[in-house]
This record gives structure tokens, sequence and C-alpha cells, in this order.
């Protein structure tokens, strides 16, 4: 196995040169990870606006501009270090909606006037929780979070209609709502605070049962907490498969867990 | 009465010298109008984050830096030609949510940290429709648009929680849509797109009664005509009216009808 080197853009190096296969979980703790979309032109359009009009379940930290290798922020990651088509260590390429090969780089499937997407993730502010003493239950159990499918749409974009939010559940006693709340709210660019909480939440967003997620591992709630939703990545990875059939042309995602480790920190992406 | 100047600039003066004191319809066309909301500093904080999480219901074009005479975007009002204190025609002043007096100016009541928010509105997109020989019924008929509060829930940000999302219904043919869609689309800056449309979009936004608004006029839908909904510059108002007993100090919004007019276009608020 390799030693994971100290800094990211050496780590996406490892990752180009396909040394790095695996996931990317407990890599560079401190650095952001991104989740990645890329669409043919016309849909990223499409996508782009849902983005836009959807920042808290589809925060997007950046987009390609022209090449695979120039971005919208250069803060997210620094010029020259960056291929969009193989820094990742693993992508899964779909047609038409559905999953057809894992792959270690998406350079033949990218096409002109491809788009490519990085939207943040909720390690983030996971390791912020943590740090206040007030650990993830997932985190703690070394599980998957659950994550539940919601009766609440996106504003709908172009041929992203009837999309609904898709939510991480983490539990938490009632007192700490406040606290937890607040750490979480700092990460803007990442989901940032709770949409909604308690079992009167889970209602307001359609969930039946709690026990029962349809991504993720399930999660026991103790008698004395409250489940706490947060928008979650999901969201638009389920928005491209539901118009996956409306797409000419591979759309690419990481394969998950295996993300693109990016030069900017977790502190910084507090705005 | 006083004729109307030429240019904003010239219009906002006559405001602040509290010499046009009456609603903006029909003035300057084409040229942005913009909704109010005044808050204390404490709230502004958390004002400011429902606007960055919920764009589509709370458009903010610009907000106060420092002092009231100063935007956070220059291109919506040139710099050294603005009050937010006297530069609408009419004032509401809300105490604890409940609206106490209106004034021609809030000198008074605009107190240290006091931040102005500056909202969009739809009139921008009125005009687009109407242009493209798709005029909203309520234009036609000169009556106030159909609004609704609605059971979709704006992603709650601080204090501003279980905020419901209110809607505009304007009536137009199946086979409009697509068009209609793609006009308001380009006004990202003001609500854009429509949210929701058809008696099946009613339902998912928990409107009862279409024929009983809770706000503005009631529009009749031909048989041949289905509903469409936009998200409504009335959200952030509500928004602030039901967390109004937990502020302290006044609140300040414009009087309905009475706007400010910016220096930009509505043109250049498509991006």
């Amino acid at each position: 196995m390799l030693a994971i080197p100290k800094f990211p853009e050496e780590f996406r190096k490892l990752c180009r040169e396909e040394l790095h296969t695996s996931h990317t979980s407990g890599i560079l703790p401190g650095y952001v990870q991104a989740n990645l979309l890329i669409l043919p032109a016309e849909e990223a359009e499409d996508f782009r606006d849902l983005c836009f009009r959807n920042p808290v379940a589809c925060p997007l930290l950046a987009h390609t501009v022209g090449d695979p290798n120039t971005l919208s922020n250069s803060a997210i990651i620094k010029e020259g270090t960056f291929d969009i088509r193989a820094d990742f260590p693993k992508y899964n390429i779909y047609e038409k909606g559905s999953l057809v090969e894992q792959k270690l780089n998406c350079r033949d499937e990218w096409g002109a006037g491809y788009v490519g997407f990085l939207i943040g993730c909720s390690y983030s502010f996971e390791r912020a929780l943590s740090q206040a003493g007030l650990p993830p239950r997932n985190v703690v159990e070394k599980k998957n979070v659950a994550m539940f499918k919601t009766s609440k749409m996106l504003d709908p974009a172009g041929i992203f209609i009837e999309c609904p939010y898709v939510v991480s559940m983490r539990p938490y006693k009632t007192q700490d709502l406040p606290k937890v709340r607040e750490i979480t709210r700092e990460f803007r660019l990442t989901h940032g605070e709770p949409i909604d909480w308690g079992y009167d939440g889970a209602e307001r967003l359609g969930i039946e049962d709690l026990q029962s997620p349809e991504y993720g591992d399930s999660i026991t709630i103790a008698d004395d907490e409250i489940p706490v939703f947060w928008a979650c990545g999901v969201t638009p990875q389920l928005a491209v498969e539901t118009v996956g059939h409306l797409i000419n042309g591979p759309v690419i995602g990481h394969t998950p867990g295996h993300m693109l480790v990016c030069d900017i920190k977790d502190e910084n992406i507090c705005n």
C-alpha cells in the first residue's frame, strides 16, 4: 500500500496516475472532499441552474470552464494541478440513467462541451461536530449515514422537475440541537444547518419509517434523542438519475466514497 | 401631480424629498423595482442566511454594508445616489410583528447595526411575458396577482424556522408552459422560472382552494388553462412577520406597491 502524501496536489497526482484507486475516507483530514457530476453541454446548463436555485441541497463548489482542467473557482483547487477526468480515484459511468461501468478515468467519455461539477459534502461539518464533542452516531458506530428520500421537492430548473430532496439523518438530544445547528450553519458551502428536525419534521418531510433509510445504514435513535435532517449530496445525483433517460451521451459521477481531495480546507468553506 | 423624471436617480431624489409619495406601478418601465426589509443586526445575519439558502423565494439583489447609503452590489444602484431610509415612496414600520405606522422615511427607526435588504420582484418577468405575447391575466385584468401560502417550507436559517413559501399564480394554457418557463427562467435574480404548475402542482404545494388566495385578487382559470406557480416576494415578508415577536426594535418594510426604482434594467438581472 502506498503512503498517503501530505498535500492534496500530490494525492490527486497519485489518483491521476492510477496508483490510488480505493476510497478516500480518512484521507488528508481537514481538506474538503468533493462529489462529482459530469454532464453534456445541454443538460449542464439546466444542472447549473438547479444548483443555483437549490444551494442547500446542491452546494456547487465549482464547475469546469471550457476544458477539464480549469475551474470557475480557483480557491477550491490551484490552477494547473487538476484534471477532472482522472483526479478522482474511481468513476461511475452512466448511460440513460443506468450504471454501465466503473473506470479509473473518464477521458474517453468526456465529450465536447462537457461540464464537470464539484459538489460539497457533509464530511466537513461532521468533523466540526466531532471536534465540538457532538460526534455523529454514524461516525461513532463507523456506519454509513442514514439517508432518506423526502416529499420535499427541489425548485425545478429546465429538465430537472419533480426532483426530491434526499436528507441525511443524525440523532441528537433536544438540548444539543441549538449547538448542532450553530456549528453546521457555518458550513454554508456544504449543506449548512439542518433543514428540519424532530418527529414532526420527519412527518413534514414525508419520511414514514426512520428505521428504513433508502440509502446508507439504519441508525438507532435513543428515547431521549430526536432525528435531525440535513440536505444530502445524494440529492443532485438522484436528480440526474431521474432524468437520465432524457440525456444523450454518457453521464459521469464519482464512485461512492471515492471523492476528490481539494486544496481548500474545511474552515475555509465557511463564508 | 409632478412629472416623472427620466432616470431612476432623479426619481429616487423626488422620493427622498418626499415629493413622490404614492405607488410605483408603471413608473420608469424597464428599470428593476425592489422590495425592502430592514432588520436589526442580530436578525439581519439570520435573514442574510435565509436568502442565501432560499434564493428562489428570497432573491436578494443587494444589502446595505455599514451605512444606509452603501450597497453590497453597486450595479443595482450607483454609489452616492442612495439612502435606503428615504428613497422608497413610503415605509411600513413594524413592532413585534405588527404594523404600527406608515412614514415617508425611516431615519428615526434606523438603528446602529441595522441592515437593509433589497429583494427582487416579479414585475421584471411580467413585462417579459407581456412582450412575448403571453401577458399575465392579472396584468390584462388590471388586478393584483393571486398569492397563496403553501405547505412547502423554506430551508430554515437561525430564527427563521417553519417559514412557508408564498407563491403567485398565473393561469396559462398547457401548450404555452414551456415558453412561459423559458422566458421567466432567465430572471434568475428575481424568482426565475415557476416552482410548480398544474392541479397536481397545487396539491403538492398544499393549496386547497385556487379561488381563495391569501393575498391579492382572485383570478379565473379557464377550462383549457392550468395554474402556474412562482415563488413570491411576500415569502420573506411573511418570514419576518412569523418571527416578529422575537425581534427587539423596529422592523421596516416598504408599503406594498411603493417600491424602490433601481438603476439596473430588467434585462441586466438575467445572469
